[in-house]
């Protein structure tokens, strides 16, 4: 039982035509299905009929995320769990969006609205018969899958007592102060990855950035090179992140929602023991290369 | 609870001096202890004592692999479970071999000695303090951590329902003949990586290769490189394979055992649909460049 | 003055139509006339009109090489020059072929056709003013540009003591006999590159390959997805050059003409002290990591 | 005849030792010889002496470059073209530096120390014989050659004039004013790289960097690695340039001059149609993916 994976990002962008040019043709996802204000994407690579959903709003950021659990009977479990931590879920019916069974939702202890589920319609990848490495017509970046999420919250502690305890989430990376004291930020995992999810120390219920996955380095300078090809606001990158060993791109939607392109990493089970940071080193943490956190990095977040 | 990754694989060479100085300065594995006629190894970004145990021997092959679970307790649950399924289990004391705990030991319907295990003397990758992303002094290929192993068997069907119903490995891939009717081989995995072991058919308790990770494509070129460069037999490659995708080189150490080292491949969980090759595009299925098998590949066995 | 790349091959193809589909779909080079039995073609990064010419014949093979000089006034020079050499030169008209300007013609040694020429129509690569690093749209391998070609002949010596002598040629490599009596093989370069055209012991006035450059090793793996995914027919590869110490695929078109595309290898000058292979290493000068040559290597010509 | 390439950089440093440290182990060039004040360096794949020269200094800059041509014959003819243009020519004796013949000397319109030289002694790269395509034991970034330079100066119009028209180089790259009436800056060939040497509009004798070649994007990040594990000043990068498309890292040796890695780019010949640059393109010209200068771009010059 439990937490598979990362499956869903719903994202509020304020001009639904322009985003879906964006996120179809510069980062090279896949339309799945519209209704009324929301659209359904999903990247090459993922079965499921989306993991991407963008809605139209007034403002940009985080509408939910929600993790995709092993079992339906996951989510009586979870239910119960989380409910016992003394967070309050709500169910959401089948159909609450397209393609989507019942859920469960909650509200992290940084503000952040989190779904669990089991059921969605599989539409496919196409590949699996006799199948070759990669499709044809890809487009954009075109990142095989959704890879994790960065948010930012007042309680560092206890959202990852939360993740840890109680949705079985293992610690890769904490960033602590320098007296050892203060938790500022945690980087989690469910999949062999170096996070699924994590939380940096800022305001609550933001969103910092969401990532698509991407082979290598040579994609993420290719990635890159798209950004300034079509227009698009680059953050920081292509350069290594210290936290994690990735390799990065961050650049911003439409909407200014901050997106990034990941590749590389380490490949954590739960045994893994946790890697520490001090905030001295909170640059190097961040940016492995250039040492330093540009401005953005604390201030632009959605 | 449950298996978490391919933790020890226990490999007999004939020449064991021989064989450390190819594990270690072509594969560039890191020698952790010997005692008798074992000798004990890591890659470089594995924490637990050993992934390699090479034991000397008049003839090469796999002396058995072990799994690591999460949890010490997994051991009794997983022992009930495979006495269940009409498999004898043993218990192997801790300290059987160097820096081991107690593990639990069994035979597959293929013949091969399996063990699960959960306790080992962890001695680290020095990297868990604001870390460089890799450390100075690496040797040869310098692969991180292990990755898998292929083994032939007869009954490929009840090998796989053994993995998949008592350890709960999912099938990332199968062969099957043309008309469907029967399993030819099955591709397996616990962690998010297109396999931790696979089976083909083939004569019973032989090991195909067992495989390394490497970062990327041109890790792969280096480590083809470094097979010429120190006078290595090759089997083939760099080459792709259509199943998982992967990058890779087959090699021969010293006693004639395959090693390979592999990159790449996608990110399946448990709710991965199966990819399915037919027989005649077996070929295609192993090399996906060649399009062909070179005999080696189904005699070369250990 | 003198010698500035390669710049057009001929070919001979037996089904035109075939062949513009293969050169223009799978290798990616662009489609830029048409007349007679004549397709012209060129690489994407090339800005004259032509680098590969394919004509409708019986048989494949190489109706001539064209080499690029600087200067208009370079053909009277080369042409007495050659003259003098003891090799009959004839001129070609402009518009013998689309695009084209005067030329000189010769036969080498070992009996190839070959020109040289400093007119051509520039259709230039639209790349020129506040470029982007590389274009939309483009197909197949999509190499930059034609990189250089592979003869065959009786006489090395000879052919290489006229390319190094009259056409002021250097060579990066050669493979002569174990008692370094015999030349077996030369490699010549105009351009820093570590060949612009080589030859090798064989029969005369064939063609072992003609190659197109690739940026990197990525490039070359997709390379060679795209002959799977399109069933084009392998050569080997990839795999590394111990000549040049590029990275490689060979492969044919549908007449059965080689291609390769290559990339890698130093950057020579003029003061390069030639590599020396002798023939018992051939199999690594040739495929560095196979460290054999396979039996086509020396049977398929045209 | 002609210039064959950038041979020699001579480099004034503040302190030799820290800087022999910074040169041999962290940029990995091959220390080949000292003398009083001097050390001379060269990178593992070139076969003269050296091609770093370090000169301990009480301020940083560059003391002179030297250019290779092909025949000492070369130095005559050149020294009467270029006083003819109007420029003072020295002749520097054999010995002046070690290893080095007789040269020529002139300054540049630009203030800069140019000399020309075809004598130095050959030490060889060990890859003559049946070579592997890499040597062992290499260390730090370990660029197998010097790659190009860029100075400022006031008069971009003139010094192009003097290379192109003298020296014969050809042109690139330009950048011009959006009215297109003044040269901003201009990148220079004579190999088949992108540029051997550029300028750009500023301060007159200065040295902007010089530059190391890489094979790849992959080194260009372990580059960039090797700087934060050494503490190393980065500038700027892992990116893209527009001009040249080439990838790379900026950052600065202990006396403050800027180094470079560089990989990638095209590969002109003479008749390289020059690429134009519009100054309001300027950022995007210098640094492809930031689109913008950072201010060290144009203050930090020794």
């Amino acid at each position: 039982m439990g937490v598979m994976r990362l499956g869903v990002v719903e994202t509020r962008v304020m001009d639904l035509e322009e985003s879906l040019r964006y996120y179809t043709q510069v980062v090279g996802l896949q339309l799945t299905g519209r209704e009324g204000n929301r659209a359904y994407l999903k990247a090459w690579d993922e079965e499921d009929h989306h993991s991407v959903v963008l809605v139209e709003s007034d403002r940009p950021g985080l509408e939910h995320m929600a993790f995709k659990v092993r079992f339906q009977d996951d989510l009586d479990k979870f239910e119960k769990s989380i409910e016992q931590y003394g967070i309050k879920v709500n169910r959401v019916s089948k159909g609450a969006r397209m393609a989507e069974g019942q859920a469960i939702e909650f509200k992290l202890p940084t503000g952040h609205i989190m779904q669990l589920y089991n059921e969605i319609e599989k539409v496919g990848n196409g590949l699996k018969l006799n199948p070759d490495p990669w499709p044809d017509n890809l487009k954009g970046m075109a990142p095989p899958n959704l890879d994790h999420l960065l948010l930012t919250g007042d309680d560092i502690q206890s959202v990852t007592d939360f993740m840890t305890r109680v949705l079985d989430f293992h610690i890769s990376e904490q960033v602590v102060s320098v007296d050892g004291e203060q938790l500022i930020g945690t980087f989690l995992f469910r999949t062999n990855s170096p996070h699924d999810i994590a939380f940096i120390k800022g305001p609550d219920s933001k969103l910092h950035h969401f990532a698509f996955h991407l082979d290598n380095w040579n994609e993420v300078l290719r990635a890159a090179d798209l950004l300034t090809k079509n227009d698009i606001a680059l953050d920081i990158g292509p350069t290594r992140h210290g936290l994690t060993r990735g390799t990065t791109v961050y650049f911003f939607d439409p909407s200014g929602n901050r997106n990034e392109v990941f590749s590389g990493g380490y490949v954590p089970c739960a045994d893994f023991t946790p890697i520490t940071w001090t905030e001295d080193q909170l640059g190097k943490a961040i940016f492995y290369l250039e040492r330093q956190l540009n401005e953005r990095f604390v201030t632009a977040l959605t």
